[in-house]
């Protein structure tokens, strides 16, 4: 009845023990620090893995099965992690391999906005609809698709990088070497680069923020909310630029729900407001009042609801 | 074991009788000539599956069911075209009703480019894909979303309008009220409005044409293989911009295939050399290695199996 989930991203890795309702049984949370060497990292992580199980009164063998979700391109079917952006050296690493050995226990590989997609329908936001995509809005911006009561996965598990749809021809660069990519607008890693390159010495901005080294999206959202007209105009583009995301989603799925994360959760009506107004005004009436946009619910326990989910994975649905 | 399936045409109406397998028993093709009243239309239309049935020897209490094929916005469920830009006064028709009272069968609604995207799937250029994407080239630019092998139809059955995704903010306008959609780049109608504009008068596409208001896409695909700079230069800017639909096909769903109908079909290497190799260019090497750009197959009988699909609709899937 217990399964094992990891959510492995760049900066830290979650574990959590869990059934399918999402009751936690033990969790753990520990800084990636990523070694350069991923059978380093691989044997770090088979430690945590054993470690919580002995907190949690487990053995591996009352595991039914470990799930994995990790950031970047995969090959599911062969439970390779492609290219992790911020995992160095991870390239094709055959990282079920090594948990199936290390565990004795199946394992199923996720990408980490497919998991957190799952998590959000199965226990958040976008509970009990039969077409809802959620998309992270962290430092990348990633989607999860769930169509007609499924997660749509695509070739190899790699659907829903909605970050990088061109959304402006020869547009602005993208870290991922393309130009006009949605990311390259909203998402958290170039926001911060632009705020730091842009934000005027006395804007409000910068004395929350502290340094200009520090400035994040964050500052933006409290400082609009103090009226500065810099964070306010930040704000604005970032809304206009996310709403053509939106619109891409709504005419292309015609999506049931929308649910928005991290940034967008945080900011709350000082988005969601102008995106509902915009997706209004952008897509056709007939599309628009079919669609709900909601912030994220799972908050700061997304990450092992998340995990969890990557380890429930009979007949692509969690129930 | 016979279905009627129609496809109703802002220009033509194709009836087909068929089976399962793509047979047809009976065929019947008429320019549609809306009157302006959906009431005279639907008795036009009525009639018109009576005579083939009639033509067929049968009756309508031999057919199993009866499949309806609509361009523009529908609510699915509820059997309505809630619009359609050709069909002058169809607004919230109750096309499902009325059909059924004609015939007394049950009535499936379907929008049009799903309906080709089945019948493509089905028979044509995206058989046995998994996960493909069909998608009409014609007056408009729509899409077919054939997803974990099911067709994906979205709220109310409006998923796949992949004409009017954002490829430029504040771009070109668009018929539908919105800009920079795909459509006001690459649709047929937009294209020949721009051709009218712009061909110089010495243009191979003009003189192939006869008259600037006869200029048409297929000119341009003829003047370009004869080596017209102008008909050249338009024809990369064609493919350009189709590039950024298919680059959003491939990001958002990881497709295995993707089909591409009329204009890109009777181009061909013309348009699928361009748009494969820039695809490898433009979307992340693990996504492009995964899709194949194919032209449509079913040709001049697409219309026929696209309302025979529309009539077979038993679990989503055609099988």
């Amino acid at each position: 009845m217990w399964r094992l989930g990891i959510d492995l991203g760049g900066s830290k890795t979650v574990l959590a023990v869990g059934d399918r309702r999402g009751q936690l049984k033990a969790r753990a949370r520990y800084p990636t620090e990523p070694s350069g060497d991923p059978q380093r990292d691989l044997e770090r992580l088979l430690e945590a893995c054993h470690r919580l199980l002995a907190e949690a009164s487990l053995r591996a063998e009352d595991l039914e099965a470990v799930g994995v979700a990790v950031p970047g391109p995969i090959d599911r079917e062969r439970g390779l992690v492609l290219g992790a952006p911020n995992l160095p050296g991870w390239e094709r690493v055959a990282l079920c391999d090594a948990l199936v050995s290390g565990l004795g226990r199946p394992v199923h590989l996720e990408n980490d906005a497919d998991a957190a997609a799952l998590a959000e329908w199965c226990f958040g936001a976008a509970r009990g609809a039969r077409d809802a995509v959620y998309l992270t809005m962290s430092t990348g911006v990633g989607a999860g698709l769930i169509l007609d009561g499924r997660l749509h996965r695509g070739a190899r598990g790699n659907a829903g990088e909605l970050g990088h749809v061109p959304i402006e021809r020869d547009g602005e660069p993208c870290v991922c070497g393309q130009r006009g990519c949605l990311e390259a607008y909203v998402g958290g890693a170039a926001w911060a680069r632009r705020l730091r390159a842009r934000a005027p010495e006395a804007s409000t901005c910068l004395a929350l923020a502290g340094s200009r080294e520090a400035l994040a999206p964050e500052h933006v959202l409290h400082a609009a909310a103090q009226g500065d007209a810099f964070a306010r105009a930040e704000l604005d583009r970032f809304n206009a630029y996310l709403l053509q995301g939106l619109a891409t989603l709504v005419f292309s799925l015609a999506p049931q729900v929308i649910v928005l994360g991290t940034i967008v959760a945080a900011a709350g009506e000082a988005c969601l407001g102008p995106l509902r107004q915009g997706l209004r005004r952008r897509v056709w009436p007939v599309l628009a009042r079919e669609v709900e946009i909601r912030p994220a619910a799972l908050g700061q326990g997304l990450p092992e609801l998340a995990a969890l989910c990557a380890a429930f994975q009979r007949g692509d649905s969690v129930d």
